[in-house]
């Protein structure tokens, strides 16, 4: 017995969030001996703290990572198809905007709390997977392999030795930290001025959504932006992105009236379905966005990030949990491709996954550009029409980029550099059709012509 | 006496490196109380470590700061001018390519360790300003305003109690650190996958110069580089530039032999000139190049960054020194604009330094990427005769991007934009005359047109 426990591989997980929960199932079902630290208590039985989520999208990405453990009937009955965004303008007027180019083709919204509940309630059925909750890394000595694990209820640190650490503890990772005291290492933070609140609609007395189920709402306001994602029990969790300083930000929202007026004034339609709007507003943090930009992701086969810890990025293309648990799928191929060669895989898998993830950090960095604005503009709507058209006319060989990133597995950095040729082509085309078009015009003007 | 100390405006400087000395001059002038933390020892009177020094190229912008204290006495006899850069070829053919359009437009050789000194010299007239060295900045506290002083001889910290702190303190800044632990705090360290090594050619027995004088000799090598820089006791600075891995790097170079036959196989004219060069280049330390992003880069009027701690960048441009002392230039003209009002300065003094230092640090990086190949190519050659001559031709209105970051106090963001406009200019002229004589080859070819 205790040379089995001496052979058998072990990892230590930091971080039982969903791609920390997620990684050590796919290391526990390798057969790894897999410890799992987490500093909030077990979510299921206790309450943690809440009123910061912005509401998640399931899409391909993170769908296949869950159904490839054989999660989805478990996962299934907790979400709610979006088959496209429902823009609210300033007058109340709806335009739909479908995500997919087939029905077939949606995101699913999913509360970031049931789903983690999920994940730890599939780590339970392995023996080989033991989770330490209020228990949280502090620390992480490299050339000792010692983690410090803080008790959260006494405060007391204790050392454990671990052979090989998954740091999926998040954008303030204490495991990458240990990395970046390493020599050469890059490090990259930055914030948006932007920051988020999360606001509710509750569900209408008979338990029915107060806005159309199916759609992901846009309140899309330039400078700022709402959006309401459905829940299953009928309420919406909605989200303000709004700058922390100028004459519409955070800073300016400091009393009731001018909250209410704020809100009255921008969002009329659907500010008399918020009736905890003042109180929500007031009482849930205003969170911030940041992206995380880092190499490398491991050290000398021993330590892997993974998630936020590794890329976190900002949350205007709905991939970042998506993003995580491509991650964990992909760790787990890399592993099972070098048979357990943990200097080998980690390398593999940053080498596979580095590139991606930056692309991915662009593209929602260039959507929060756009998102508050494009969306709203006739000229954007038309040309995604052409998009779809020219999609459906050549199949795979015109796929439009916000269908590469949600409802396929194209690598982040190649879809984006494919979208980009496909925008050159469009591009030239509409520019000799214009051409050909003045030209038929001129042809049939001119008097000489005839 | 005691009420005036209450009412003198006072500064802390930490680091007394070349732009921390330059920033405590120009506040010493003012007539603040300065005072000024240094982690070595007194390098006037004590021996310093050396072999890790670039040597530095005074342009327009550093020469001006430190001409504007009225320091062009001291500083002028320390320089050697370079009027070009002149080009080994593997074969040993030496190119001359000159940095101006007139022989005034020249960049100056200095030794760090002798302009370093000048300014000490300097700072000692002055009776405001007080010197403590080997007392290294380790901490501060943003609330108190308590800074950590350790004794680098006793290893002993105390406190000390500062009203205004400059941070000059280098690219591993401690002031920075405690920035960065402020709320949403911009930061990026960016490493470049090539170190350094400084080499030595020494002066010819009769103390005259064994190269050329008034050049900046380069050995491009694709991979690789080797420069030289003049100094005043004949001898010349070498820096190898070198990626740390791969076939031909660091890490490769780790016997004689292996570093005898790297430098006779790609620099056999320069070899036999380095007596010493087996010694030098085991001994001296591999230096790295980081480029340092940060912002903000003050604290509520109370603390500010300048130089290398705000923005250290890699010396492919030769303007890290001169970026600096632009600091000190810009930090003084704010102070005295908002009359001492500090909170009003720095945010000036940042709002004018940060887009141009950013813009400097992709200048600086660009020419990494090219200066190892560029500088050798005939194309490259031919472009810059043909803007030199432009310029000749347009006088102020075409300024080639070298002339305006190294001899002008063009903003380095405006020189940057006027000369993407400038090289799309040339492209266009270049490819219709390129047209107009394919047009006139074809009419005088064509037997019909004639």
């Amino acid at each position: 017995m205790s040379d089995e426990l001496m052979v058998a591989p072990s990892f230590t997980v930091c971080g039982a969030g969903l791609a920390g929960t997620l990684a050590a199932l796919y290391l526990a079902r390798q057969g790894n001996r897999v410890t799992l630290y987490e500093r909030l208590p077990d979510m299921r039985t206790h309450s943690v703290p809440r009123g910061r989520s912005i509401n998640l999208a399931l899409s391909r990405r993170g769908l296949h990572a869950l159904e490839a453990l054989g999660l989805a009937p478990v996962i299934h009955p907790l979400t709610i198809p979006m088959r496209g965004r429902m823009i609210h303008s300033l007058q109340g007027e709806l335009t739909f905007q479908p995500y997919g180019r087939t029905p077939e083709e949606t995101i699913f919204s999913i509360s970031r709390h049931q789903l983690n509940c999920a994940l730890l309630d599939a780590a339970a059925h392995w023996p080989n997977l033991e989770i330490h909750f209020q228990s949280r890394c502090v620390g992480l000595n490299l050339s000792s392999m010692t983690l410090e694990i803080e008790d959260t209820r006494t405060r007391t640190v204790r050392q454990v030795s671990a052979r090989t650490v998954v740091g999926a503890d998040g954008a303030f990772s204490a495991i990458r930290q240990a990395l970046q005291r390493t020599d050469r290492y890059d490090y990259a933070q930055t914030f948006l001025p932007h920051g988020y609140k999360e606001l509710t609609i509750p569900a209408l007395p008979g338990g029915q959504h107060a806005l159309e189920k199916n759609y992901l709402h846009i309140w899309p306001r330039q400078d700022f932006m709402l959006i309401a994602l459905p829940n299953l029990d009928g309420s919406f969790t909605c989200t303000l992105f709004l700058a922390y300083e100028g004459a519409e930000s955070f800073a300016s929202l400091t009393d009731e009236d001018a909250i209410r007026r704020f809100f009255d004034r921008h969002f009329p339609d659907v500010t008399p379905l918020m009736p905890t709007l003042v109180e929500d507003f007031q009482h849930n943090p205003t969170g911030s966005m940041v992206t995380i930009r880092c190499f490398p992701w491991q050290y000398a086969g021993r330590v892997v990030l993974i998630g936020d810890a590794a890329h976190a990025v900002v949350p205007f293309y709905g991939q970042g949990m998506n993003a995580s648990f491509e991650d964990c799928f992909v760790l787990d191929e890399c592993l099972r491709r070098h048979n357990g060669d943990t200097s080998a895989a980690f390398l593999d898998y940053q080498q596979q996954r580095k590139v991606n993830t930056d692309a991915l950090a662009e593209l929602a960095y260039e959507n929060y550009l756009e998102m508050r604005a494009k969306v709203a503009s006739p000229w954007f709507l038309m040309r995604r029409r052409l998009e779809y058209a020219l999609s459906n006319l050549l199949g795979d060989r015109f796929l439009p980029l916000y269908t590469m990133v949600s409802f396929t597995r194209i690598p982040y950095a190649e879809a984006r550099a494919r979208a980009a040729r496909q925008d050159r082509w469009l591009d030239a085309a509409l520019a000799t059709l214009a051409l050909l078009v003045l030209l038929a015009l001129l042809w049939w003007l001119w008097p000489a012509g005839r």
